[in-house]
Parts: C-alpha cells; sequence; structure tokens
C-alpha cells in the first residue's frame, strides 16, 4: 500500500451456491458494485467473509477470486484469522503469495492466554510475514479485548499498521484515537461497527470496515465525504439511514450471531440480485421463509429495492 | 419536572470527612459549582454518589443535603438503586416525600432474572410511586441489558420517563434513539459515557450524565451549547480535551473499579479545593501518594489545575 | 455456637400468603419440619431464604420468626447480604441483637471492585459484629470469586468461621478443602450444591446447606449420617435420588434464575402441604399452570408425593 | 473400538525440542510410560496437546507419532478442534486415515451461533466422518456449554459415543450422567477435572481424562481400580495427593492459562526425565527460573521426584 488507509473499506461477504460451493462470478459482481461506488479498500476473509468456516482450500478459492476481481483498484486486506501463531503465520505467507496489500490478525484465541502472549503474536507474525499487519480488535469472537497502550506501542515500533476495531467499546476506541494522535499517528484507526461511524469520524477516526457496505457502499461512502468536507448533519443524517438498513440483522426470528448477521447480508445481497443465493456455510441454515420476508420490507421501507 | 430534561446532568459525587461521615458543606459547594456552569439537572445517589455504599440513614441525608443545596434551581433526580422492586419502591417512596423531581432505577440485580422480572420491576415502581422514572441501563453493575423494544414500549406506556445509558453499546444506544424518535420520541436519552458524548449529541441523544462533569462542569455545559448551534468541530474539540481529562480514572496502580473512578473524582475535586478530602467509604481505601500525583499531574497538563 | 458447624444446614425458603404479606405460620411448620428430620443448623436470609428481595423490616421479620420457630434446637445462621459493608454491618449487628449464632456475608457487589475490597469487606464485618463470620462465594449472583488462599488466610486470623460454596467451582473448592486442612482446619467448608453433595463429603467437606434440603430434608440427614459411617454407595445413591428429586427446578418452562429455582422449592413445598401458597415477591410471578403440575409430577415419581 | 470406554485417558501433552520442532522420541516415551501403568485409552491432539497451536502439517505429525508409539495396545481418540463444521471434518476424515480409533471435536467456536449450530455440527461430522465422535465439553475455550438434553438425544441416536467434560460444571454433569443412565447408558462420560475424579467416579462416570495422568499416569489407574472395587476411602486419599499434585499448575508466577496448565505440565514431564525440555509453542513462554522451582519443590514433596 502506497499511502495510508482511509475511508471506506467492507469486510467482504462471500457467497455460495445452493450447494455450498464457492461462487466467484457473484463476489466478482459485488466487488465490482463496491468499487464502483467508490470504496477505499476491501477486506477478504474477515469474520463476515466465513474465514472461520472455510477449509484452508477455501479461503485461499476465495481471496484469489477477490484480489483477481479487485483487479488493483483499491488496497486489499486479507484475514489470517486463526487460533495461534504459527497457524495465523502460514496464512499469512499464503496471503503475501497470493497478492494482498495487507493482513488482518486477531489475538489468539481458544488456549487461554494473557497480555504477554496476545503482545508476542503480533510481533511473531510481523517479523515472519513482510507485509503491513492490522490488529483486529474483536472480543466477543476471541475473547480478549485489545490494550490502548499496547496497540500505539506495537504501531510506533512499526509491528502494527493499524486496528480494526470491532469491540464495541468506545470508550477505549476513543481513548486509543487520542492515544495514537500523541504519539504522531501511527496507527490507521478503523471501525468495525456500522451504526456508529458519524461518531467515530467526528472523533477523528480514519475510516470504516462496515459489514452493511457490502449492501449499501455508496451510502458509506457518501457519508465519508461529507466528513471529509465537515458537513456532520449529512453524516448523521445518513448515519441516521443506514441505522435503519442495519435493523435487518436484527429482523430474523429464532436465529442469532453469524447465521443472523451476515446470514441477513447475504439474503439482502442476494435480493438485491448481487448474489445468486443467500446460501450458508455448515452448521448455518440459510434464512428462510419470514426472515427473508422481513428483510425485504426493511429494504423496500429504505428504498434500497423497490417494492 | 414541568420541561423534558436535556443537557447535562451530573452524577453528583459525595464527598465525606476523613472519619467518613457524610460533607455537606463540601457537597453544597460543589453543587453550587455545577449549577453555577450552567448543568440542566443533577442526579443524587448515582452510582459514583455511592448509593450503595450508603445505609439508608446516609442516602437520605445526601438526598436531603442534595435536594437542599440545588434550592429549585434545576431538577434533581434521585437514585433509589437497590436489589429488587420492593426495596426500590421504599427508597422512591422516600425520595418523593424529600422532594426530588424524579426517580432513576436499575434492572434489579444479585437474584437471576429474566426480561419479564426486568419490566415488571420498572412496572411496579412507576405504580407506587408518583414521580417520573428514569431506567438506569448499566450491565457492568447489574449484569443485565435493557432491552431496546421495552424500554421505548415503557415510554410510550407512560412507566419510564427516560434513559441513562451507561450500557457501553452504543450500537444499541443508536438503535434506542432511532425507534424512540420513530415512536414520538416519548423518553428522554441520557449517555452515561463521558468520552462518547460528542458522537450521542450528533446522533439525536437528549443530554448526557457525565460523572466528569463534576470535575469540569463548564466544559460540558459548553459542549452541549456547542450541539445545540450545530459547531460540531467545537463539540469534538472538547470531547477531545474531557477525554484527556478522563484519563484521571486510569492514572491510579493497583486500585480498579470504583476505587480508581469516583476515586479519581474525588481526588480532582480535592485537589481543586471543591472537596476537603477524598476519603472513600468501605472497604474502599482513599487514593495516595503517586496516584495523588498522577492525577494532579493530569489537572495541570489539561490547565484545569495551576502547575 | 458451642461446637464446629457439621452436617446438614438447609438454606430456609421464606413462605408468602396470597398477598405477598410474610408467613410465619408456614415457615415454622417448615423450621419444624426440617429439625425433626434432624437437620444440624439453619441458615435464614439466605439467597433462596429472598433477601435481596425483602425490605429490612420483611428482613426481621423473618429472622424473628425464624429464630423463635428453631427454640435454640439448632444453630441459626443469618444471611446479611447487602451490596456493600455498611449496609452488611447494620444487618449483622441487628441479626446480633435478634438472637442469631452467626452471620453469613458475600463479596460486595454492584460496585466494581478487587481482592483488595474483598477482604477488607470480610475484615470490617468482624470487627463491627460480634459474631462468628461465614463466606459464601456465590459468584453467579456477586460476579465475584473468592480467592482460596484468602478465604484460608482469614480462616487462621480467625476473621472467618466458614465457607458456604456456590461457586460452581469444585476444582477450587477441593483445592480449598486441601488447603484449609493443612492450616490446621480453621473454617467449616460447606458446599451449596444439591446434586455435588456426595462427592464433597468423599473429598473432606463439613457439611452441605441444600436449598432442596427444604423439600426434603430427612434424605440430605441420612445421606449425612451414611457419610459419617463411611458408607459411600449408599451416600452416591441417596445423592442420585436427590438429583431426580432436583430436576423440579428445571421443569419450569418459560422461567428461569429465581423464578425457576426458589420457584421450584416453594411450589414442592405447597404441593407437599407445608406452604399454605407458593407466591413469589415482587418482580417474580409465582409459577402456575404447567409448571405446576411438572413439579407434581417429579414428586410422585421420586415417591415424595402419592399419586 | 470393540468395547466400550472406560477408565483413565489422558490427553496426551506434546513435547517440542528447544528449537520447537516436534519431539517424535520423547512423546513415545511418555506414550509408553502411561501404557506401563496401565491407562485405557489416549487422547492425542487435546487443549493440552497443544492441538489448536499446532499448524495441520504438525497435528499430522504429532498423531502419526502419537499412534506408531501406541502400537494398538490402547485405543487412540484424536482431536479435530478447529473452528467450524468443514474445518473439523476435513481433520477428521484425515484422523481416521491415520488410524484412530475415535474422534473428539468440542462446539464450533468463534463466530456466534446457538443450540441449532452445536447440534447441526455434531451431525455434520458423524455424517462425514466414520469414527465413534466424542464430544468434547470445554466452554472455557469455546464459550459454548454443551446442553444435557442435546447430548444424550445424540447418544440416542447414535450421532455421540461419549463426553469429555470440562465444563467445569458439575452440577450439569451429574444430571448428565442420571440421564444417560436412564436413556440405558447410550454415552461414555469422562470428566475432564484432575481434582474431582473421585466424586466423578463414586457418581457414576465411565472414566477421566486428566491432563495430569501425563504427569502421574500410575495414580490414577491405582485410583481407577479402586473404585472398581469400592474402596472409595482409598479412591479419595489419592485424590487428595493427586490434588496436591495438582498444584503445580497454579505454581507459576505471572502465567496465567495455557502456559501455566501446560506449561506446569510439560516442565513436570521435563524434571522427571520424561520430556527432553519444556519448550511450548509460539507466542507462548517455556516456564524459567524461580517457576521451574515451584514446581520442581512440589514434586519433591509429593514424593515424585528425589529431593
Amino acid at each position: 500500500m502506497t499511502k495510508p488507509l482511509s475511508g471506506v473499506v467492507p469486510p467482504v461477504v462471500t457467497p455460495l451456491h445452493e450447494d455450498r460451493s464457492f461462487d466467484a462470478v457473484s463476489l466478482t459482481r459485488s466487488v465490482d458494485r463496491m468499487i464502483e461506488a467508490g470504496v477505499d479498500g476491501l477486506f477478504l476473509l474477515g469474520s463476515s467473509g466465513e474465514v472461520v468456516f472455510s477449509t484452508d482450500k477455501r479461503r485461499y478459492e476465495i481471496l484469489e477470486a477477490g484480489i483477481a476481481a479487485t483487479k488493483g483498484r483499491v488496497p486489499v486486506l486479507a484475514g489470517i484469522i486463526d487460533t495461534e501463531t504459527e497457524r495465523m503465520i502460514e496464512h499469512g505467507l499464503i496471503a503475501k503469495e497470493q497478492g494482498a496489500d495487507a493482513i488482518v490478525a486477531t489475538a489468539p484465541f481458544y488456549a487461554l492466554g494473557g497480555p504477554a502472549e496476545v503482545e508476542a503474536n503480533f510481533r511473531a507474525i510481523r517479523e515472519e510475514v513482510d507485509l503491513p499487519l492490522y490488529a483486529y480488535d474483536i472480543p466477543v469472537c476471541v475473547h480478549t479485548k485489545l490494550d490502548v497502550q499496547m496497540l500505539v506501542r506495537l504501531g510506533e515500533e512499526g509491528v502494527l499498521s493499524g486496528v480494526k476495531d470491532s469491540s464495541g467499546d468506545d470508550v477505549s476506541f476513543r481513548r486509543l484515537i487520542l492515544a495514537n494522535e500523541r504519539a504522531g499517528h501511527p496507527l490507521r484507526l478503523l471501525t468495525g461497527h456500522e451504526v456508529v461511524v458519524d461518531g467515530t469520524y467526528l472523533g477523528g477516526g480514519d475510516g470504516s470496515v462496515p459489514g452493511l457496505g457490502n449492501v449499501d457502499p455508496y451510502s458509506y461512502v457518501q457519508q465519508w465525504k461529507a466528513a471529509q468536507e465537515g458537513d456532520w448533519e449529512r453524516v448523521a443524517r445518513i448515519q441516521d439511514y443506514l441505522t435503519r438498513l442495519f435493523e435487518i440483522v436484527f429482523a430474523p426470528k429464532g436465529v442469532t450471531g453469524f447465521g443472523a448477521g451476515a446470514g441477513a447480508f447475504k439474503t439482502a445481497l442476494w435480493l438485491l440480485g448481487v448474489f445468486e443465493s443467500n446460501q450458508m456455510p455448515r452448521p448455518v441454515k440459510a434464512l428462510e421463509g419470514e426472515n427473508v420476508e422481513a428483510i425485504r420490507t426493511i429494504l423496500i421501507e429504505t428504498g434500497l429495492l423497490q417494492g
């Protein structure tokens, strides 16, 4: 990456065929749609890109197709999410080989550890894989919150290039923004929370990584532009609209977590004609029946879909 | 309360003498200082007002002194925080007798329950105590997150008049703001998180309940005014300053939770000459030595205290 | 208490009339029934004794009636459960005045703290209230796990006389038993988990505090006697029976926590003719309809009730 | 496996050389030592076998060496632990090819899900991999507790052959033992908690999977034999000894989780001459200095090592 990452960097949702094979055609269509809307980068193999559901073979298939579809128009970040260091490094080396511009790693998970292991993990990855490294702060999945001071220290030392914050801890994120500023802004700080992007931009964040940006990339791009122009009322009103649209993830009944969240994104993309199916990876069921209709209703009410 | 609550409503920190008796003189000084700075209301007996540390006798002593000091200049909200319904109602009836303008209750805690008990609790309180009732959403203390739809429903039915959100879940709070708007704005929505007030105002929140507002009420009032004028850059820059000031709660070493948070507020108020001591209620120790110095340094760096 | 506490010490469930007033007659009947079955002590105002649901007035009413019903036949432990130190001390002083033989306190709760506050809390209570003090380890309610080494240290210093372990952490409890033994057995160690009493006795525990002992005190007493005689097969078979009986707390549908647990105990005592009603304190609803029938079925299947 | 699994089935700790390459010689020595002590089976690639720290290549290297060392003397269970279904199936197919007698899987982790996904995961694995499947209940790592009724249902349907319970929820495990009995004992139920094995055997468990069994397999085997003979006092006294020995995992200072637990096992095996090093996988540091000495002291005090 020749210039610092800023703006809107959606985590790319992975389309499947009905038989659960990977649908590269739909992925290409979705990538094109996002780049044409003006996004500033793409994050492949993130949580909503079903990285942990995919075998290694599938991961590399997705990454290959995603990089090919991007055609160098925007930088590509590749998730190397896995339980522990050696496994993450292995994914990182392959991502580099495949042409990713940067890699994204979480704290280790499953095995119990402490801050020493978290820091050693990022250091080891950076040492072994010659790509900019972003830390992905997602305690709801890995059950570890990344420490503000550790992040800034690793930024200053060149171990980390940025942070994707999906911690849900906006107090901590605000403190990180200020601590990063005091340190000379070594880290690019992106929020992963779709509905508080306005506050993040106002507070000095460098961008966003909104899963919902797969569904409506255009509005996130407009919001970023409004923020660059200091038109904060417009930033907030676009956020209001996007927050209403985000209700698609709360609409499904009897489904929780990834099945509801990524399931809603896939279903919306299918209803919008971007994906050919809303199929989900095992052991998750695709949304169906009334849950699909509830999402359709929201898409119509927000004007994304014709009634 | 004759008009809807808006703006800055600090939760009043409770001063103690060295011997841990209640210091009504310092409380009056602090209340005067906040009202003169322009705050829009005061919240007595909140978490940082040491409600759960105080015997019933002490609670009513604090409430009496606080209401007397306020002299009707701004509305007074009284915390009726306790484990379960009958105990909360008892506090509510006394708060009404003492002249509080509204009461504030959390979900029940200690005993395990579910959403039905949470809703029944608010309904029972409202039925028994003839005062506007605010819900206090503070899962870190009560281990229950208040549900967005329940809150709006209780607002529409007149059970709840507003919400103090200390949930740390800004996604949920943003959804609450929008759902409340759609319902005709029955609830007054105030954030309890000192460092994300700018984003809350931009997103449509009605005000804030910042513990840090005891230390610097003036800046929070200026921030609210800037928000009313739509000067969002100024709102954000004041937030940056307040976020730096808020570092006083992270400065103490070897202390966590209430001892660090309320302890830092008390220590700052003591260093600023508002409180006569930074004494804490049992079993918590007052901050001392280097921890006091670390707070003094931040007060000097932020310009609140002369170096 | 003239001799060390051992054996079966049920936490006494509190009966209410339909109108939610306290039913001292049923309490006396239940206390008599337990003492006649041979229990070794009674624990009033525990979690299942609805201590946190009761106003102070109600608490003292329950304690007075419970002590009167006991008539000195067995020692009475009184729960002084409340959020923080001063409030617990206040309850402790009244419990002493009312004639309790010992008091039981948890770690402080609601406000966030650390190990220093937990230890200071027990020390302050013991200093102010001249009664043997038992620590109640119940992280599911207070969100703090009591540390093994702290407990033994406070035992050696005479601050604590024993521990009621409802931590659900049997690894920790086993370590506590051994550490206590090495220290000369200063603490009486009682398990609060109804269905693992056999393992606790085999591992060297001093007794049990089973809520289910309200429903079938006789079997818990027989189990303790069998353990004293080293008849471990019998201990285990009685445990199997009691575990089947304990299914009453999992039988209610659509109810969780206290409403299901204490609700099932109350419903069983009502069906057995010990209580006159299964009424619950606000905001909890009494079990009804199919949930009552599910409990009746289990009572019949286990032979406690005639079909 | 021709007969139902019972007794002591240690999860095999994986030895590394100083350079972190896999040490097959030490593994063979450890496997021989355990089989000679009389263990009833071996569990390769469990949590303490560093399954999540190992690349796929390393996993298969460990499994190959472990199966070769076992030489068919006892059944081998292979952990197929990974984030989601397709990845687990991939490991399961390879484990079958390599000659494992059974496979062990947890609930999916990292992505958020619910009970439907957990059940679908076990069903899909069993359908695709023709080996007996054991469920590994370890919420501290995967943040999902397996439901008693689901486990018994999957046992009755032949999806699951047994459960390794490392849930720390002995109430639930006791309920599982009884529910399994009522269903005709379709599941083999093994506890993974080293220090409550006596209570588990008394309560009707089928065996244990003790990490500490790597360090002292002989005592666990003797304990199982004593349980078979109904000599419960002896079972408990051996447990007391093993609980004292288990203090090695709490002895290290400044280290938590896997680094302390598996680190202590490795260090003990190194001090006992079974392993050639106590090296740990990245990002974990091997125990050193005083932490090693603390473990040595416990080994001497318990008589495992000559002073």
